[in-house]
């Protein structure tokens, strides 16, 4: 018999969160009634307003509390330049990691039959209706690896292709300051065929 | 700049949870967002309600959403054993791992005067009272190993052998199933030291 069924709940509750099984969720429960209530009531609150308030941009459709995303509102960033990437941490990743000024699309997925996903689900309507506005010279492709991205990525290159606009994907080859006895050797082959002069 | 202030805001309050750093946390927020908002909800409607409701049992101290917990209302326990334990967690463990019947009192940690926990704070004059009580024939101490767990077992053996009480602790040894060569070498001079006659 569980001594608290409040708490089973809560521990049962915690389990959504990705990484965290059964023993780590009940030492979550724990730690907080322990130590931490005002924290725990923050979470919840936290947890409410993220998923009352936080929509899709409507030109990018990555995560906004607002119509339009912080990046699609700027006035400053280049719009001649569109870069497509799976998720709102993939943008983010980006946006920390490099100086690109283009702006974004954000897929939220990759097309994958077998899961039901569809070019409906990536919003690409939404996208072929951007290249269809005009301004854009270059699609940045910065899709994954995997095989539906890659699936996904030949697909976004026919729609781009078709209307003649200038297509372009991130490099792939060795991770800047990793050991080449550390690479996988599908990535080493890549790197190797793919090498480039010297400059 | 932060794509979401509330997404910010989300991923910081999950860094409350135990073993959740900033990435992890920014894991947990993306997912919740993009994968599971009615649990997300579910998960904040659970914290609160085990903030507002759960408080502590008045007998024995552990957590419990009425005023007294199961062990503590159930008629059927053996009243005459009493065992301390520093946590609800080690009363949960003891609960299923064996199959003692008596009852239980919950320290809510260890005596730690550099951190400012004394005796009050482990609610040690209702230990008292529950001595002064009468009926109790055993109390079991099961404190943990740290060096603050065994001042407060030295602690609460003065309380109980002041009044006569019979006073035991758990056993310390080689834990079953594990190899010797993967023993500590203080828990092996230990098991060495007190053997046990082969019956």
């Amino acid at each position: 018999m569980p001594i608290s069924p409040l708490i089973e709940h809560l521990v049962e509750s915690l389990r959504c969160l990705p990484g965290v099984g059964p023993k780590s969720a009940r030492r979550m429960a724990y730690h907080l009634l322990e130590r931490n209530r005002p924290k725990a009531l923050a979470l919840a609150q936290a947890l409410n307003d993220v998923v009352q308030q936080v929509g899709h941009c409507t030109r990018c459709r990555t995560f906004t509390e607002g119509e339009q995303c912080v990046v699609c509102a700027a006035q400053q960033r280049d719009a001649s330049q569109l870069c497509v990437v799976e998720s709102p941490t993939d943008l983010e990743a980006i946006e920390s990691g490099t100086n690109y000024q283009g702006l974004y699309f954000v897929l939220m997925g990759v097309l994958s039959p077998l899961d039901g996903i569809g070019p409906a689900d990536l919003g690409l309507e939404m996208f072929e209706h951007r290249l269809d506005e005009g301004g854009i010279d270059e699609v940045i492709i910065a899709t994954g690896t995997t095989v539906e991205a890659q699936a996904t990525a030949h697909y976004l290159s026919e729609l781009v292709r078709e209307r003649g606009v200038r297509i372009t994907r991130l490099a792939h080859g060795i991770p800047l300051g990793g050991g080449l006895e550390y690479v996988d050797s599908s990535t080493l082959a890549h790197a190797f065929q793919r090498r480039m002069p010297l400059e």
